[in-house]
C-alpha cells in the first residue's frame, strides 16, 4: 500500500466507527506515521485498538478540544474525552509560540484517550526547532520496584532533539520492562515470557504471559525505572489535574478501553539559552551522535528512519488478513 | 559529631584549601546534608574529593557567579569555573520567581565544577512548593548501549515533588549502571565487580574494577538508560551552551579533577496548572505513594529521611581516620 492508501483506509475505518472528520484525520496521521516507520504495532493494526476503544462508548467521537492558558508559559487543552491526537494538534501552535517567547513552555492535554506512541508528538516539535519531552500515565499494570501489585502504567517517556538537515534524535520508551503488547503477543503465540517481566496476581514471578497480564508487569531498570515511572504518574497526572494510572483503570471499570487521562509535553527553544549560538552548539551535539555511531552503536530511532526512507519510496506491506479486517471495518462492519 | 560540628569542620577544610567564605559555606551545606542523610559517600568524605579538585588548579576558588536572564522564563548563572553550589544558590531565587510567574522556568548553571549529588538542589526547590528536575553531564566514562567506548558521563537525573507536611518525594540516580564510586570501592577492596558493570579498554566485559575504571562503564537499563544518558548530555550540555562529558574529560586533560560543565534545572509551579486546586491534587498524589508503601515497596529517599531523623537527634558518626585526615586539612595541612 502507498502511504496515501494507508491514510485513506485509516480515515475510512475511523469515520466508519463514528469519529468526526477532524478526529479521524488526526488519528490517521499517527497510524500512517507508525506504518511508515515500520512500527507494525503502532500502524494500522492500532485501528483495531481504536475501534475497540470507541465501541466501549467511553471515547467522545466528536469532542471539540478547548485550548486555554492557565499561566503565561503554560497551555492546557481539554480534550473533552476524545482521542489525544486532535487535542495535541490544537495545542501545538500555542506551545511553540510560548516556547519561543519564554524559552520554555509546557502543554497539558487533559481528559484525552491515549492508545498511540508519543514520538510523533515530540518529533512534530523538533520540526519547529524545539527540544521536547512528553510523558503520559496509562492503566495501572506495573508494580513498583520492591512490590508486586500494579500501581503505575507503562508510563512512556519521549524525547526529541532537532538535528539540522536530518532526522531528529527521538526516543520513546515505556518505563515498564517491556511494552504490554509484547506480552500480549506471547500470550497469543502460547509462548512463555522471561521470568523477570512480571508477577502473577499472587505476586509470584511467572513465565505465564496471561498471568502477567492479569497480575503485574515490572518496571525497566529496577528501582531507577520505578522512580521514573512514579515521576511520570505525578507530572502527567496530579500536576496537571488529571488521573493517575490507578484512577484511569478504575474509571475504565473493566470495559477494556484505552487509558483516559492526561499528557504533559515540555518544549524548550534552543535559541533561548543559545541566542545566535544555536548552530554552533547543535554542531557540538552532532559530535556526540558521531561518537555513538562510529563505534557501531545504534541511535534510538535509526531503525524507524531507515524504514521511513524505504516506505516513502516503496510503500508498506500490510498483512492480507489484517487488510481484509480493516476493509470490512471501513465499510462500517465489524472485524 | 553534631551537624554543626560537621559544618564547622567542612568550612574549615574548604577555607583551608583556599575557597572564599561564600563558596566554602555553600559547599559545606551540601556535605552536611549528605552526612545528615546517611550518604557516607556524599558527606565529609567528599572533602577529600573537593580539595583534590582544588589542588589541580582547575577550580576557581573565589569565582563570583553572574546571574542573567537569557529569556523571560530562563535563568543563567555563569559560575566562573567555581563549584556549582554557590552558583545554584545565587540562581535559585530568580528561578523560583520565574516558575511562579510563568508556570514553568529553567535554570542553566554554566562553567561550574561538579562533585556532589543533585538531590539537595531539587529538594531546595520542593521547599518552595515547586516540582523540580535536574540534570548534569560529567566526564566521559560510560559507553552507549551497543558500544564499549565511553561517550557519556554518569549523567544523573534528579526529581523532586513537594509533599505537604512531610519530606518531599526526591530521587537522584546516575544513568550509569552503578555509581563510579562503587567501582572505586571495589577496586580499593580488591574485589571483582559483576561482569555487567562495564568493559575493559579493549571493549571486553570484565570483572576487574580497575579495568572498568580505565575502560567504560555501562548505562543502567540497557538501551533505555542509554537514551536517557544521551538526553542528559544534550540538554545539560549543548542546549545550555556547555560541555559534553567528552569535552569535559578533554578539558581535564588527565589532571583528575571533577567534571567541569553545566547543569540544567527545571522548575514547575503546581499552582500554574492547578490554581486553587493544588491541595486537592497533591492529595491524590499521596494515594500513589500510599499504594507503593502499603505493599512494602520503598519510596526513593525514604532511607535518607530515616537517617536524617536520627542524625538531627543523635548527630553523625565519622570514622576516626577520616576525621583525623580532615582535621589535618582544616589546619591547612595536606591529607
Amino acid at each position: 500500500m502507498t502511504l496515501d492508501e494507508v491514510r485513506t483506509l485509516s480515515r475510512g475505518v475511523l469515520s466508519g466507527a463514528g469519529l468526526s472528520a477532524d478526529h479521524a484525520a488526526a488519528v490517521a496521521e499517527t497510524l500512517v506515521a507508525g506504518e511508515r516507520d515500520g512500527c507494525g504495532s503502532h500502524g494500522v493494526y492500532r485501528l483495531l485498538v481504536a475501534t475497540r476503544s470507541i465501541a466501549t462508548g467511553r471515547v467522545s467521537k466528536d469532542a471539540v478540544p478547548v485550548v486555554s492558558e492557565p499561566a503565561q508559559a503554560l497551555v492546557r487543552v481539554d480534550g473533552g474525552g476524545g482521542f489525544a491526537q486532535l487535542a495535541f494538534e490544537r495545542g501545538k501552535p500555542l506551545l511553540v509560540e510560548k516556547a519561543r517567547k519564554f524559552g520554555i513552555a509546557a502543554l497539558a492535554l487533559n481528559n484525552v484517550v491515549h492508545f498511540a506512541a508519543l514520538w510523533p508528538e515530540v518529533e512534530a516539535l523538533t520540526e519547529q526547532g524545539l527540544v521536547a519531552l512528553a510523558f503520559t500515565p496509562s492503566h495501572a499494570w506495573v508494580a513498583p520496584a520492591g512490590g508486586t501489585e500494579p500501581v503505575f502504567g507503562t508510563n512512556p517517556i519521549a524525547f526529541g532533539w532537532p538535528r539540522p538537515g536530518r532526522e531528529p534524535f527521538v526516543f520513546d520508551f515505556a518505563t515498564s520492562a517491556v511494552a504490554r503488547g509484547e506480552i500480549e503477543l506471547h500470550r497469543r503465540a502460547g509462548k512463555p515470557v522471561p521470568d523477570d517481566w512480571g508477577y502473577d496476581a499472587d505476586g509470584n514471578p511467572t513465565t505465564d504471559a496471561a498471568a502477567v497480564l492479569s497480575g503485574a508487569m515490572r518496571t525497566f531498570g529496577g528501582h531507577k525505572g520505578s522512580a521514573l515511572a512514579a515521576m511520570v504518574e505525578l507530572i502527567a497526572g496530579p500536576l496537571i489535574g488529571d488521573m493517575t494510572s490507578k484512577e484511569s483503570m478504575a474509571a475504565d471499570d473493566g470495559a477494556g478501553g484505552s487509558p483516559l487521562g492526561g499528557e504533559l509535553v515540555l518544549a524548550i527553544d534552543p535559541a533561548g539559552f543559545l541566542g545566535a549560538g544555536v548552530a554552533e552548539h547543535l554542531t557540538r551535539a552532532e559530535a556526540m551522535f558521531e561518537a555513538i555511531e562510529t563505534q557501531g552503536a545504534r541511535l534510538p530511532g535509526s531503525r524507524r528512519y531507515a524504514a521511513r526512507r524505504r516506505s516513502l519510496v516503496e510503500g508498506v506491506r500490510v498483512p492480507a488478513s489484517l487488510h481484509a479486517d480493516l476493509m470490512a471495518l471501513a465499510q462500517g462492519g465489524k472485524a
